[in-house]
């Protein structure tokens, strides 16, 4: 079964650490990211999220990572477990990265 | 200030609550989505999520919803609130949907 | 049938003027847009795609911009046309933008 | 200086070869995708684009892959070359895939 319970590492750097999965699923944890555009000193930074609980251990799951410690934006990820050639499971993440714009007119550019 | 709690509707008819916001900016709802892709019939399901709370009301945020009441599928959103010109709150928001694959040669599909 | 030739209009004000699309579905064209990040001031520019030539009128459609004029940076498009309610054809985009970046390190925040 | 020019492949191990770049930076092709979600079998399909002509080796790209050989898909990717450790050009990229769908209200899933 997947479990994101753990810390896990992506290619860049960043590491995440996911606490217990509660029963439905829920999770909460802390993102320490290694890559950062704003101007503060990057912070670890807590996460919520969802995953599903499916027996085969391919689960899909989001997360949402909240960097109000030193900057406006928020984050979210959306990928599934896979078990990898020696076992070892492994995320396939894709990402949205949100900053704060002034107006809607700037809402345009707000989102990579 | 920018407060997600309360009912909010898309451009698509799709509906969501969003329940109380905690002093952490955390808060759980649920999402009707007015479309979908399963062949299941569609279901309220369940999201989570964490906003800024920041003096301005023009707070980013960001939630996952978790559709495993009738698929194996997972969605984040992440977005804006603004003032419209009538007062009331906008929120501008985009999204990723991930549906599972059977593998990692799959995955490039996965994710829309 | 869905043809591209002629000038279109998107929500944010940017117009685009396509010139006639050949017997393969190419065109070229040129891209006013009414939004920018960079520094320089907005000039047109240069486009140039493909699009589909089904016989319903619902085509799908990409062009890419070349923003060379005022910046180092490029956009690709993709999208279909729609009769609309009243005849008139609308056309449905996605895009994304690609800024230039020093090195691969910094890769993650190139495209929005 | 970057030169799209030749064979290029990627991890999925779908190749692409670009034909002769010219003075405005446009370019023609033809991609060989070795992955689709299309009923029909793979053919090589052709693709337009442009890049930048920067002197700095780093340029910015786009192009266009019109599937009519075997679906009514388009894709468009955006990337940047960058200069490899072992002195080889590698291009990053991000793409859309949009596929054809009915009508207006199945609009939000055609991109992914």
């Amino acid at each position: 079964q997947c479990d994101l319970t753990g810390w896990w590492e992506n290619d860049l750097g960043s590491r995440m650490q996911v606490s217990a999965v509660d029963s439905q699923g829920n999770f909460t944890g802390e993102y320490h990211t290694a890559v950062s555009s704003a101007q503060k000193p990057i912070q670890p930074s807590p996460l919520v999220g969802s995953q599903h609980l499916d027996e085969d251990g391919q689960c899909t799951f989001g997360f949402t990572v909240n960097w109000k410690k030193f900057s406006d934006s928020t984050a979210v990820f959306v990928g599934q477990c896979f078990a990898g050639d020696d076992g070892d499971e492994v995320l396939q993440t894709s990402w949205l990265l949100r900053e704060k714009v002034d107006s809607l007119p700037d809402d345009w550019r707000a989102t990579r």
